[in-house]
């Protein structure tokens, strides 16, 4: 570990124009056209860690990425209007700023929050792309009352779509699941908010999906808590679709900021 | 006018797929796409009555729609499910209502209420299609007490940009105009909202343009007034972009329906 601090960088990102955030020959992800971006406002080869690995068709209001340093870098305002320039159609720079020699966006990071929403009343029109849309009467009391088997610390190895999750930790703490009842752009939708330490593949997709086989009534109350106990994949609910996923915020303990 | 009820249907639609509300040949509007899909399901030639003929762009979340009922005629569910079935990627009908013989979606209609969007603090990633990007910072108190002289009845000939208004009746009712502070998918935006009995011709949208010059300093906060006593659409504002706005309701008095 160098005596250098690290750059940290916000991200904004629309997900359905990229094939998720990790790197992949070929295809447009978050992370390789930051990189790209990067390597040309620094003159140098980049490679850059996220705080959350977002799959295709997720979202990101506030993701960060870090780097290293180095002497003679621009000012954080002046990398964020290149890397602004550098990057393509829906994908917007936010901050930079300098963080601790040991800051890792991935490591460093102590809370995630996602939210994912979700309509049901009428076919999502200006929320269509940031929206799933499940055609029933969802029973939100039910789905509230059998989320909270789900907070705390637990293994999630039910909610994990790795295929195999074998030999891997999959004890994670969730801190706040809570599903909210509001309104974006005029249309009504469920907002299932979710705050956890960290989380595994896709995890948030399934515990949505989980949620909807209750509030439509295929399942009942104690179905998440019956899921969680059985460690087992095909325990619990389908994936919800990437589109209404959004990575919310990332939290960091203040004093890793210079 | 015969005896016969007059059909009513609600129709929400994201503007920028269209060349405006009313029929062009040639053009996939609003108004062309619902005659078309309401003659095959009603199996006659059709023309329907809009409440508001909102311009290219200009998106809708309650836009009325008339036109006679005849004997014979499906459910209004079923309707509702045909115009969807029969009309393209960005306009639904949410619902379908029998109304008096006299009834008109234009002339009935008692308010219409649009709410137009700005973003400022940054450019908007997920409401780039629905929010206009004005990257200064604006004074919230200044716009509010500038748009105070714009409430009542008034002649807005300064706020009406077809080539001529002369001879034409340009008085205005404007009952509610207010600039809300929200938040949408996370992105913070300024709503200016605004409720009147009729609307010239891009009204809103030279009001908005008007506010954001009181708001970015540009003018003093006596400009709106001004504007309005000069009676000449030079004294006003520029017309802010059309993807900002949203024509959010239309208001009928209640015994208008069967």
């Amino acid at each position: 570990m160098s005596d250098s601090p690290q750059w940290a960088i916000c991200v904004a990102y629309e997900g359905s124009g990229f094939s998720g955030f990790a790197r992949q020959d070929g295809q447009r992800t978050v992370q390789g056209e930051l990189e790209h971006a990067l390597s040309i406002a620094l003159r140098r080869p980049m490679e850059v860690v996220g705080a959350g690995r977002t799959d295709a068709g997720v979202h990101a209001l506030r993701q960060v990425v870090s780097f290293p340093w180095h002497e003679g870098d621009p000012e954080p305002e002046a990398l964020v209007r290149s890397v602004d320039a550098l990057t393509g159609q829906g994908l917007v720079a936010t901050w930079a700023r300098h963080a601790a020699p040991d800051f890792s966006a991935r490591f460093s990071a102590t809370a995630r929050e996602y939210r994912y929403r979700l309509v049901s009343a009428a076919p999502p029109l200006f929320l269509e792309k940031f929206a799933w849309y499940v055609p029933a009467e969802l029973d939100v009391d039910a789905m509230r009352r059998s989320a909270v088997a789900l907070v705390g610390e637990h293994d999630f190895r039910s909610f994990c779509v790795t295929a195999s999750a074998e030999g891997k930790r999959t004890m994670r703490r969730v801190e706040v699941l809570e599903v909210i009842e509001e309104t974006h752009l005029g249309e009504e939708c469920l907002t299932v908010r979710i705050v956890g330490n960290a989380f595994l593949h896709s995890m948030v997709r399934v515990i949505v999906g989980t949620l909807v086989e209750v509030g439509s009534g295929r399942r009942g109350v104690e179905y998440p808590a019956a899921a969680l106990q059985a460690r087992d994949r095909s325990a619990a609910g389908p994936t919800a679709p990437p589109h209404g996923l959004v990575l919310h915020d990332v939290r960091y303990p203040c004093d890793v900021w210079l």
